[in-house]
C-alpha cells in the first residue's frame, strides 16, 4: 500500500521544533512493515531527526548552526531577501529536506530518544508545507 | 510499480548545478503516487535540493562550502589525489548522496522553488553516474 | 516485496567505520530492483556513504568534524551527559540518520568506491541498533 498526506505546519519561530506528534496526528494508519518519508517543500527550512527530550539540544543545535553559517558574510551575493535568507538556504542543504523512518508493527520504529525536527531558518518563515508518503505492506 | 534508470550526467565544472530537467528527461512516466529516489554513485560529489531560481544561491552555497571545508588543511592525511579530493569527500557526506522526492498525480511534488542540485566538488570530476528509482502505485 | 531486519552493531570506538559487510551479512536476499533503507535509532551517531578504500578518508573526515563541531563551547547548555554529547547530536544531524541505496539485479548498486559508514560520535557509545528495510520487486 501507499498513502500520501499533505500537511500545513503552523508558523514556527526561527529555531528547531519537534513536530512528531503534529505530523502523526494526520496519519490515520501505518502499514505493518514499511517506511514513512517526510518531505518539506521549502529551501529555507529543513527536516532532521534528533533528541526529543531536553529542549537545550534544540537550542544548542540552533546556536551552532548560527555560528557555522553566519549572516551578512561579505561574499554572499544572494542578499535581496534579507540577512537570514542565504544562511537559511545553506542550512537547509546541511540538514536535508526529508527524513525516512522505518515502520514496524504499524508503528514508527524510531529510537527512544528520536523525534522529527523542523529546522525553521527564517525569522518569519510562515506556514511550512510537508508531504508525508507512507509505503509498505 | 518500480522502475529504475541509470543516467550519466555530462561533466560539470566544480560548484552546484541544477539537474532537475536533465534527470526528468530520462524518466518517461511517474506513478500516480509514490517517491522518486535519486542516488549518486560517487564520494566526491553529492545531491541536494535547493532554490531553483537565482543562480547566486548556487554560487553562495559553493562559497560557503569552500570556506567551511578548506583545502590543504595540515591535518589531512588523504592527500595523494589532489588538494580538492579530501574536501570533496567531506562535502559529499555533509550534503548527502541521495534525495527522495514525493510523487503526486504523476508529477514530482517539490515546492515551487525547489530543484535538484548536483554538488560537483572536484576540479575535474568528469561524468557522474546517478541511479533513479521510482516506486509507487 | 518488503523485508525488514533489526541489527545490533557491536560497540565501535569514536570515529567513522565501514559497516557494509556487517550489514549485508544479515540480509539473506535482495529483490531484483528496489531500494535498501538503513536507519540508525540513535541521536549521537549517524550513517553516511563515503570512500571504502583508504582508511585516511575516515580519519580525515573525523578530524574535520571534531574541528567543525567543538567540545565545550561556552554557549552549549546541554552539557550534563559529557563534553562529547552535544557535539555528537550536532554531528548526527549534519551526517543524517539514514542512507538509501538502490538495488539492481539483486545487488546493492553503489559506486565502486562507496561504502556505508557508521559515524560514532560518543567516546563510549556502546552497541548501536540499526533497522534495514528492503523494498522492491
Amino acid at each position: 500500500m501507499i498513502a500520501q498526506y499533505s500537511i500545513l505546519l503552523p508558523a514556527c519561530k526561527r529555531g528547531f521544533h519537534i513536530i512528531t506528534e503534529e505530523v502523526m496526528r494526520h496519519i490515520p494508519v501505518l502499514p505493518e512493515t514499511g517506511v514513512m518519508h517526510v518531505f518539506i517543500q521549502h529551501t529555507s527550512a529543513a527536516l532532521t531527526l534528533n533528541e526529543n527530550a531536553d529542549i537545550d539540544v534544540r537550542k544548542d543545535l540552533d546556536s551552532w548552526m548560527n555560528r557555522a553559517v553566519k549572516e551578512n558574510e561579505p561574499y554572499y551575493m544572494h542578499t535581496l531577501e534579507g540577512a537570514d535568507d542565504m544562511p537559511a538556504h545553506i542550512k537547509s542543504s546541511l540538514m536535508g529536506s526529508s527524513v525516512s523512518i522505518p515502520i514496524t508493527q504499524h508503528q514508527l520504529n524510531m529510537g527512544t530518544w528520536q523525534g522529527i525536527y523542523l529546522g525553521e531558518f527564517r525569522n518569519n518563515g510562515g506556514c511550512r508545507k510537508i508531504i508525508v508518503t507512507v509505503y509498505g505492506e
